[in-house]
């Protein structure tokens, strides 16, 4: 089982974002900055966060991404989602329709109890991912911080944040 | 997040082994052709499965596959984790430690909260995966089947199972 590089990345990107003033926003290239990694690998990212409804896209120069939603609302699975597709991981490509000796399809009217019971198992992930916020993500971080963290926050965004009209 | 299709041929080979006498064996080809797939693809999965000491290998030009252990030792989980590794999903690769002005090394002596949280729900996937086992794969089909699923089967072992001195 695999999750992509971006879920990191797009969740990161989003609990710094959480952190802008309400009329600001971050430029996709201030956000792989801070992150240290590709710019045009994490606008496909961000992108795909502002079409699921995660993030808002200021146009223009001085444009950039805010969050569309209030933190408390975001959830690691809409994040996940939202990067990777809402394809399950496991594929049934119904194998067991296959071979010689073709069973009748009446035997296949219900899915196969395989593809069950590993769908069962994602909607359990699922669910779990669910019930963190980043509204969550934020109170652990301040709780393991001493303070050196929120100062590198603040400091990165005194410098790259954009206020905009909204 | 994705599976691989080896999952599905994993699980359905697993399965149709269960059905074998105590002193039977499948070659590959058999059982890739049960399921219609390719044998060579198919092959690699079985060593994987081979491997992680869920089926026993006979060599030789009668030789073949078996389970190496009773079916209600068998789960999904470590059908998965032989097929796709053990590896986690999801990936940190530490970005919260990168990019400008770095924070001291002991902000990280801790995992960083989004991975433990992803992490957390993979835990709970694997769990989940861990409750079934081949053995209940195989009553659920039973309790589905109306005798052509077990008949297909039993007249496919008939001609292709080999039996071996164990």
């Amino acid at each position: 089982m695999k999750l992509g590089d971006g879920v990191e990345q797009a969740i990161h990107s989003v609990a710094m974002l959480a952190g802008l003033s309400d009329d600001g926003v971050l430029s996709a290239a201030a956000l792989a900055a801070f992150h240290g990694v590709s710019t045009s690998y994490l606008l496909k990212h961000l992108q795909a966060l502002s079409g699921a409804g995660i993030l808002a896209t200021v146009p223009g120069p001085k444009g950039g991404y805010r969050l569309a939603k209030a933190t408390h609302r975001i959830t690691l699975l809409d994040i996940v989602l939202a990067v990777e597709g809402p394809a399950p991981a496991f594929r049934c490509n119904e194998i067991r329709q296959r071979g010689p000796s073709p069973v009748g399809a009446h035997m296949f009217a219900k899915p196969c109890n395989i593809s069950a019971a590993m769908l069962k198992a994602e909607r359990v992930y699922r669910a779990e991912l669910a019930k963190t916020t980043i509204a969550d993500i934020g109170v652990q971080l301040t709780a393991l911080d001493d303070g050196s963290i929120a100062a590198r926050s603040c400091a990165f965004l005194e410098i790259h944040e954009r206020r905009t009209a909204r």
